[in-house]
């Protein structure tokens, strides 16, 4: 494992991946694939199938954000030296999201053994065979949103599904979508956390309350004892069965983004609500800025590899605040969401 | 070097200082010294007296500062199992601070050598001698704190003295102060500068010139390239010379921070402003949570030694924004400002 501060050497602007952040080049066109064009082959078919599957994602679910909201996503698209780019979408000061971003990386780096281990939760085993202080030649390819509606009532939803390989040929899956509400309203949970259930186990019986679980115990944020949200599914390192089974269970996870999340923000778009409720929603943005920036695996491993920042944090919401000593009043809907915060419940 | 998740184990709520987040007592009568009792013989006298020093430079610090605003500190003192507790001092919602906070706290606690070593600058060296593996008790006593004025005329400004003893023997100094604008006034940062000069001059020639770099260096944003402020002066790992010295040093530093940024909020606090300017403001104050929550030394000592969080996150501001890929227009006091960040200048 490796301290966050060593990772990154200020006076070079260069990542232990061997990428500056400064290497990469906005394009007007976007290429059809990101990918390096030998990355065609038999053994390495997975990684333009995986960028494709994350391009329709990310126009089917930013089509369906753009029509709620009524305001369009602005993009940036960038290559990378090396091989590599994305694509990123935000949208900012929109009628009904405060700020949304979904975003589409292909990254070819190289790491520390170390870094590579830390990169992952069970780290230790996909950095077998290689000696401490060698690189490890890597592919990732991952589609990562965060949606930050303005309504504290409607809540914020983030989804990552990504793919991994290294040049020896070890790969793996790893992904999640997860829900965070300001304010709890059961029957959006219901909906949210059944939605990923259906699809969950249609692959597998076990894959939702193992997923959930890890979700709650992932999203934790440690110092504070409470969660960041209300959970929904996580899972990483996944590599027990054909790739192509968890292809297939990333494709549909990615998928049905729009059908759990769209419809609750549809119901909470227009609640009244508020100074104070907006206060409060601001307050758990502050708490999901702590989590990102202390523990998420997502933005430290982008920190890491020199990845394009504007891109990696896009994920903060536009407005929070900190207060100090912040106790919800008992008995308090504020209070009865904190409580769920603290000690994971069941949704279905 | 340990990992910044490995730190906190979430399930006991331990921390591997042996303390648990939830050790705080609070008290309602502040004892005369937080140290522990036996702390006073002719080894250990150095705690209770970096200790005293710290409790009359709070006390002088908040009358000042409680003074221009008009409004009273509120105050959270505790104790903990072990020995050692903490005084924080907030004042939030102010006339001319968003929120400011002043925070003691004495420590007793152990580390395995690798904290240790990752909790100072060149940290190698405190932990020699010492088996991986092996944990270190250890003693620290520091007065931190972050001030947030309301006009974005006013800078924000930072401060920390500390001093660290491990049971082995080995000792040593960190501190420094520094600012934050949002705005660039020249006279300001000659002003504030010009004074931690002053006080550095009278101790070493070289210190001033030494330990404003380490300023710059240090509050390095580095992921962006671009420091969080614009500077002052930081230390650490001081024990190059006797300590009663560096003690003397330490303590005309801590007592130097009312000269040098008080009369710069009277100057700035009743100027006029724009919501544009308020917003730069609050950017500025989001990237300074990104630096905290990234990078800041203090608050991962803090989080890692299973530290008060409201004490430790009180340096958060109260209201920040996160915005896609801001870049301020060419030729404006953003841009600037934002010059000066990117390439740190000389000011006295």
């Amino acid at each position: 494992r490796v301290s966050r501060s060593a990772v990154v050497n200020a006076a070079t602007q260069q990542s232990p991946a061997g990428l500056g952040f400064n290497s990469h080049k906005p394009v007007s066109d976007v290429p059809d694939s990101l990918c390096r064009p030998d990355d065609g082959n038999a053994d390495t078919q997975m990684r333009q199938k995986f960028e494709r599957m994350c391009r329709a994602a990310q126009n089917k679910i930013c089509a369906a954000i753009e029509e709620i909201d009524g305001t369009k996503f602005r993009e940036d698209a960038w290559t990378r030296d090396g091989g590599g780019g994305g694509i990123t979408r935000v949208l900012a000061g929109g009628n009904v999201f405060e700020k949304a971003g979904c975003s589409l990386s292909v990254v070819y780096g190289s790491m520390p053994a170390e870094a590579l281990a830390s990169a992952t939760e069970r780290g230790a085993d996909r950095a077998k065979g290689i000696k401490p202080g060698e690189r490890v030649p890597f592919f990732a390819c991952g589609l990562s949103s965060v949606m930050h509606p303005r309504n504290p009532m409607a809540p914020t939803m983030h989804f990552n599904y990504r793919y991994f390989e290294t040049d020896g040929g070890v790969w793996w899956f790893g992904g999640g979508t997860d829900i965070t509400p300001a304010y709890l309203f059961e029957e959006d949970m219901r909906h949210f956390h059944g939605t990923y259930k259906e699809v969950c186990d249609k692959h597998d019986p076990d894959f939702y309350r193992k997923f959930k679980q890890w979700a709650d115990e992932y999203f934790m944020i440690k110092h504070r004892g409470e969660t960041r949200g209300l959970g929904g599914i996580f899972f990483d390192d996944l590599n027990d069965r054909p790739a192509e089974d968890i292809f297939k269970f990333s494709t549909e996870c990615a998928n049905a983004v729009v059908d759990a999340y769209v419809p609750i923000v549809a119901k909470r778009k227009d609640m009244e609500f508020t100074d104070e409720q907006k206060r409060w929603q601001q307050l758990r943005r502050g708490r999901y800025v702590e989590f990102n920036l202390v523990y998420d695996r997502g933005t430290i491993f982008g920190l890491k590899t020199g990845g394009r920042i504007e891109s990696i944090l896009m994920s903060l919401p536009e407005t929070t605040r900190f207060e100090y000593d912040h106790h919800p009043v008992a008995g308090t809907p504020e209070a009865k969401i904190m409580d769920c915060f603290k000690k994971p419940r069941t949704w279905v």
